[in-house]
């Protein structure tokens, strides 16, 4: 990396979307510097996917922060008493973790201020997606208003911008944009569920989307289902 | 506490606008929810300002999160390389904590929708205050608005405030406020550089707003300084 390098901050959770948005901003030419939260989610195995995928990808750095989000609980993805629906559910499922993406992206914030990237990226989908109300489109656009107002940086004229560049793709449009960048999807961990050795359980929201994504591609899915 | 009270969280640092805010929101009768984060603040002794004050106005619950802000710097409050500047300054001085009450709200919204609060107390003033941005009221408008887009709650038809009480008040008019409604303003530690003790620099920028205060609120000052 010369210190010409755009940065860029990439919230990278391990799942199949942020390993794309990664693939699709390095591919954009930024220096990619990854952020991953330890919040105590049931699936915590994820946070070796993505030090793997950033790893893959050539990502400048990656970070893991921790945050106990279970103290707050109130998801199944946080509190191991909720069981993980296996079901598709009418509304917002209980897997919804309260104001998940609002913290994200305010801690990749903080950091893009110090790094002086102006640029957050963001694997939110609006398409194929369990319907959390912090994926649509008007709250990244919300977010991006919010961040300008927030800091030193906004203040005194710099622009962030929020991009979300799979929010309109989708699962098969998103597996196919990141095959073509080389992205090797049997590093990545989707299911909310998966075990200590990250086998899929094959039944959750994240699992039958992902399925339904590479089915709908026409790639093999390289999952590992126990 | 009924079950029928409603119920509020509380930022809460420790200092005097934040004592000063719980107080007030306590005075609404609301049950307090009150949150503190242990963020590699160079004052951290603040925390323990912060619990006997929770103890004091009678908080229903005082939680202290832990997030390491120290990871990515970039702010005399959380760099020990960086010095606290003694003396006042042009534009947004070098304590800015970037995207400090970003986060902070984001993790009270999560809670909130947990405990099926609908009202989050921030003590942000924009009158005697040194400049941040996120203590603007525009700030606090679009977080407001962010977090009925980002939740479930906001979703499904309720209605999130985020309450800034002390916004437009002087520090003077602040101190009698909270002392007509008894705080103990020994117990808040403002200072940006406090000892292990809680005992003050009287030079900083937060120690010389929190003098004028008690001298233009005619209180004597409290304050134990070293």
């Amino acid at each position: 990396m010369t210190t010409d390098t755009k940065r860029a901050v990439v919230l990278l959770s391990g799942g199949l979307d942020s390993a794309t948005t990664l693939a699709l901003a390095k591919n954009d030419g930024y220096a990619c510097y990854c952020l991953s939260l330890d919040y105590g989610q049931r699936h915590r195995v994820e946070l070796e996917a993505a030090a793997q995928v950033a790893r893959a990808l050539g990502a400048a750095e990656h970070r893991v922060l921790a945050l106990d989000l279970a103290a707050f609980g109130g998801s199944a993805l946080t509190d191991i008493q909720i069981h993980v629906p296996t079901e598709a559910s009418a509304g917002i499922p209980i897997t919804y973790v309260p104001a998940r993406n609002t913290i994200l992206l305010s801690l990749a914030l903080a950091w893009s201020e110090v790094l002086g990237a102006r640029d957050i990226f963001i694997g939110a989908n609006a398409v194929d997606y369990s319907g959390y109300p912090d994926c649509r489109p008007e709250y990244i656009a919300a977010f991006e208003q919010l961040a300008n107002l927030a800091t030193k940086a906004g203040v005194e004229g710099a622009r962030f911008r929020v991009r979300a560049p799979l929010i309109d793709l989708s699962k098969a449009e998103i597996i196919r944009r990141g095959a073509a960048l080389g992205v090797d999807y049997a590093l990545t961990l989707s299911c909310y569920q998966a075990d200590a050795a990250g086998r899929a359980c094959g039944l959750c929201d994240s699992c039958r989307l992902r399925k339904k994504g590479f089915d709908e591609a026409g790639y093999p899915d390289p999952t590992p289902y126990r």
